[in-house]
């Protein structure tokens, strides 16, 4: 990590050509768009691009949070409109610390997935399937497979994903291993993140004096709240 | 979960009526009032909806934290009126990815309750009691208990709620199997709901220049703080 | 604690006299102050009471962060002017569901013996000793003494504290027996206070175009920072 | 760490002579810059210094988190532009509870090193090698190396830091005798500021009506996601 630290503090004018690690950019077009708090105002201009990447010899993955988008409902009510996810990210490798940006596939955890992962063992597996087309009339034209099988020796993970297009009639596989440390990280961001995937990070108490807070003065107490209707 | 993210994305008119999993606003239904955090303020147009829910064949289950309120009392202080809960609603199935809303029986769990789900082993079980009418003449009318009971083989839990009315002379039953993943997102947004819960995400480190900060200046050193009467 | 949340709504003016956990005041009045976060401001009107309350037979425990204050020096930095702490304190009873607020006594843990209580297992104890006349003329003259001791058959523990003080020549020793439920709220709660009592959640990312971001342009590297003097 | 907390209120005016525990402004002399949250705004005024210290017989460790920093590129976006870090500090002891600061040392732990710190057992030891000179000149004329190893009685760690400089014809060497309760501040401390280095921090859900929400509604769902190119 110390290296490639490093590295990306050179050249930033390599986006969309095949990706050297040396170039800090390739790191930033693998992600996805946010935005930065600012006190609860958000704009355009606030994305921000955060991967937690492992660089390998074969692939390299990269993982970053996509926070859930609400929509209003009612009288300015807020609901999750589309979940979040954690979005895995591989890229193959063409050559020494070079990663081919186009050849990038995606897996998307949704938080019982990710639920699953931070519960993983040292010398437990798991393994995700997904159908980016499920429901359309391509269902079952494509398949994705992510798994994480433990090292042998306890000192990590194999994480893999294949992806069997029958429409292209492609099959694309990655596999990176991850040492126990690159997966405590994972484990550990993905505990923080799951919260704001899930939307939670949203809520937090009202104050007095509040509008909501009145309305919640009307609201029954905890043991009536549960009998409610 | 992909599967009813997807779902989740068609018709929203359907609230009241007997819920489909397919339409996002059921999952709404189920929630409770909250406020987005504003920089500190919060208003009315504030409510988030984002439970998580596991739909199962039965029956479904849907968490969500219900923050506490405050008052104010003295000179502007503020102190918690009613503490806040983990709430539970479960929803018996009446069909295919159907779930009765009006049928919902809710069971909040206090921060203590909280901490005895997220102490619980692979093979530990809890149960919790709750009177809705407790200190009322119905006391005892009404019985709810919540039972979390781990699968033989380890792979999970069933989680179970039974209600028994004295006074409607009925009683329902609801159990969810949950997975370890599921269980594991649980134990995850409670132990991060749990500060929520107890109103400590409200405390923060007065900054210098302001009052709060001055009036510490004379509070005595923290030796003292332990002496102070 | 459904009971307890119950008694919470009755009277509210019994402070100061023998305490009566029916009344709300008596649990605020076990607290200190804190200041709300509205947007990086605070002020002398946002005190938060919000402790964590356990009521038992012979002696209550009500836990509390006292968070750290800072004070300005150089041009506007700012430091760690007295650092936070878990501030327990205990009351004896003197009668169903009363206890004597006039009489309680209070235990500061200091963020390292925080990580002592977090780290203890189900079958481990721990201990601590104060004097908070330490260095002054009276060293020596009051010893605390906080010990945490497993059931023996692992359902929760004895938190104890014993206060000797050979100046009034008096001892006074608190029990209070401890549920596994209610220390893993404790431990979850100290776990998520604790950056806060260190001061770690006044550090945030600097954004682009203000000033500390500049400077910061001009640090070296992260190799170079580790060689900086 | 009590008593520490007493002497940290005594005279200020030694920073740069030899160090003097006693002495509150060494402390922060072993800071690093950061910014407080005000809102999202920050400014050079707003350096805190919050260091973990553990002072011992031969020398003393501080920890700190610095932030990463980000810059703005294409339409306002925003990537990192320093990687944050966990900041060790070592300060040879020079006499009882004086610490040359003068002749201290830095090691920058990366977010994967934190990962495996964090992932250390009470039986495990890690080790890290760093070049501050990597990819210059000098390379290979320093090599820093930490490694942690725990007591053979399991009641905690020594983290030694060695420094070995071919161009000065240094070798320093410091090691600091760390308790579990200790160590268990660094593993929670550092948990909760993995993901505050790696700026996630900063990744927050965009609200319905701002351009970011806009934008984000055109996004394809999740599962096109995956399958965006």
């Amino acid at each position: 990590m110390m290296k490639l630290s490093r590295f990306l503090n050179f050249n930033r004018n390599a986006v969309g050509k095949p990706t050297d690690v040396r170039d800090g950019s390739a790191l930033h077009a693998l992600t996805f768009q946010a935005s930065i708090s600012t006190g609860g105002k958000s704009s355009i201009q606030d994305r921000v691009f955060a991967p937690y990447s492992v660089f390998k010899g074969k692939a390299a993955l990269s993982v970053e949070p996509v926070l859930p988008t609400f929509s209003k409902f009612g009288s300015g009510n807020l609901r999750v409109d589309r979940r979040g996810s954690m979005m895995l990210t591989f890229l193959p490798a063409i050559g020494e610390r070079k990663y081919d940006y186009e050849k990038r596939q995606k897996f998307a955890l949704s938080a019982t997935e990710v639920g699953s992962l931070i519960s993983t063992g040292p010398k437990d597996s798991c393994e995700f399937f997904h159908d980016p087309s499920m429901l359309s009339s391509n269902a079952g034209q494509v398949r994705k497979n992510l798994s994480i099988k433990p090292h042998a020796d306890g000192s990590g993970y194999f994480v893999s994903l294949s992806v069997v297009n029958n429409i292209l009639k492609t099959t694309e596989r990655f596999t990176v291993p991850v040492t126990t440390a690159e997966f405590t990280v994972l484990k550990t961001a993905c505990s923080f993140a799951l919260p704001h995937i899930m939307g939670w990070d949203r809520l937090t108490t009202p104050l007095p004096g509040t509008l909501a807070s009145k309305l919640s003065k009307v609201d029954p107490q905890m043991p009536d709240l549960e009998w409610d209707k």
